[in-house]
């Protein structure tokens, strides 16, 4: 085993601090990455908080992993010591499924997620990026396309591929017009990825203070929520509304702005139910769905997308003694628009 | 204008009565119809019973209508004196918009509703098919084909469309797995054209009491929803499910019976909002949506495909002067599966 210096929450309760933490020997299968950055994504807190059902504590949160590869082992193809790789949300899956078949590993029901789950074996806890080094199957490690700033492309790896999915998913494209709900960390990348897409974008947030940089990140209008008569000018003009928001929102206020056949997605998603009024869906033949991030195939897509357009992710750089100052900041969304932690401050 | 003997409410507490009505003279644009037989909706009762909006009292419902062509204005095309013809939920729109354009009538805001709502002045209220005779438009009467029963084919001028719509554009085909939650006037009729369409249909009802029936109208399986535990060799299964209940049921329980991509139709819509936990939508990206009954060329289609494959209505058939115990017994659901008046007996 490898003893890595990492960065855990003891409880639900105790801030991060810093833990030694065990990796396997990279196998045949496997690359060993010293990690670069690692973004902090809005579930490392809810996970840290003991708000998710997980593998319990210690935890050491962080998917959104961008490093060296220093080692391949000896069946790995694509990868040697140099590249620069990321690792997202996905570090292995049962790889017999239809959905592993057709590179839908996220649907995979032996997923193993970065962090905040197990290892194949179903008792091993998986351990995150608030790490100096991590190995991964090769097969779930992305390659970081020449041209994206290695730090800011790191949050691509969780907030790009779970914005991008469902813009796929439902074909936005040259004319569509999408709204994007709140302008956190998801929210701004999915304002630039549905922008470069050719979308009409419109981004709502609470108020007016990011009113200057939704338009610079490619929004065509921007509205602010905290008053809902501003969204009257709105209704029934969206295909497609993807809600970033976590906290619960007035989902029939945001049905009532799509149009004919239009969709609400969640990909921030409430920890209370949805009410919905049901004559909201039916008049028009809308839907409510929700997606969770994507495969390691789209994922790569999305990277090189990311790379041709120019997208990544706007941040705020930390040395990672600030993670428990971050984690307060985050969840008063009080950040513009993702922390990334400089792991050499860990070495 | 025409007198045309009627069975109205007078209120939202009265009981149906006999009522005089008028009719306008038929124009060039329209047809006159002698009703024979008319179907009978839980949304009649919804409407009589002053649950729904609308023009208000006297109410005549009825939009199940099958009757004889007596009169053709000189611009119609089409219809002559003698032909058997249907008029179902819609009897006008503005036929300027891109809905009307694309033959979706059914969302066009100018739609003018059999009976509940108002002629194109917004003033004039209509009335439904509960009656000896009708003017419409022949651009809302559809063709009854030669093959099909007058009477059982009076429900599918809603209850047939109302299903056939949401089957179609969520593709359902050959090895669709389709579940149809409730076995009422829709829900029987949603299973024989699922089932025509080349699905494996699963029929959700109640109680064991329709199994023998689900099996006959084309159903490959039968649970009773009753217990719950019913449901779990279910669960993950279905790409479509078809909810025809009317009352509000579990749709955190249906949406577990989806498999990835999968969607939750509403087509019996609950007066109450719905509740969703929405992990349930996320984790394979379900969706939940509602549809509401079709276009004129759609209902077109859907009548001759119900004369391709043999797809009626199982009736009841009632005098009008039963109207208030039948709706009763709806009520009740206690009807195997649409009363339809024949309407002889109110000339």
């Amino acid at each position: 085993m490898l003893t890595t210096k990492a960065y855990a929450a003891a409880s639900a309760t105790s801030p991060l601090a810093p833990l030694k933490i065990q990796r396997r020997e990279p196998g045949a299968d496997d690359v060993l990455i010293d990690i670069l950055y690692c973004g902090v994504c809005h579930t490392d807190v809810s996970y840290a908080r003991g708000h998710f059902p997980g593998p319990g504590f210690p935890l050491v949160p962080g998917h959104e992993i961008v490093g060296k590869v220093v080692q391949a082992g000896g069946a790995v193809k694509g990868y040697k010591a140099g590249y620069l790789v990321g690792v997202g949300c996905i570090v292995g899956s049962c790889r017999h499924c239809a959905e592993c078949g057709s590179g839908q590993e996220q649907f995979c029901d032996g997923l193993v997620p970065t962090y905040g789950g197990f290892e194949a074996d179903r008792k091993t806890p998986t351990f995150g990026g608030y790490s100096t080094q991590i190995t991964v199957d090769a097969r779930y490690v992305l390659k970081i396309p020449s041209g994206l700033s290695p730090a800011a492309a790191a949050p691509l790896l969780c907030a790009g591929i779970t914005t991008y999915s469902p813009l796929r998913h439902w074909n936005v494209g040259k004319g569509s017009k999408v709204a994007v709900v709140g302008l956190g960390g998801l929210g701004h990348i999915a304002v630039k990825l549905a922008a470069a897409m050719g979308a009409e974008v419109t981004a709502l947030s609470r108020s007016e203070g990011k009113r200057a940089d939704a338009l610079l990140l490619g929004a065509a209008d921007f509205v602010a929520t905290a008053n809902p008569e501003n969204l009257a000018r709105l209704r029934g003009r969206f295909d497609l509304i993807l809600n970033t928001v976590s906290a619960a929102t007035d989902s029939d206020l945001y049905l009532s702005l799509l149009g004919r056949d239009g969709t609400l997605v969640l990909v921030g998603v409430p920890d209370a139910p949805l009410t919905v009024n049901p004559f909201g869906l039916l008049m028009k033949r809308k839907s409510i769905a929700a997606s969770i991030v994507g495969g390691i195939r789209e994922t790569q897509e999305m990277l090189d997308f990311c790379a041709v357009h120019r997208i990544a992710s706007e941040i705020e750089m930390i040395d990672i003694g600030q993670i428990n100052v971050a984690y307060e900041r985050i969840l008063k969304s009080d950040v513009r628009y993702r922390f990334v932690i400089d792991m050499a401050s860990l070495r």
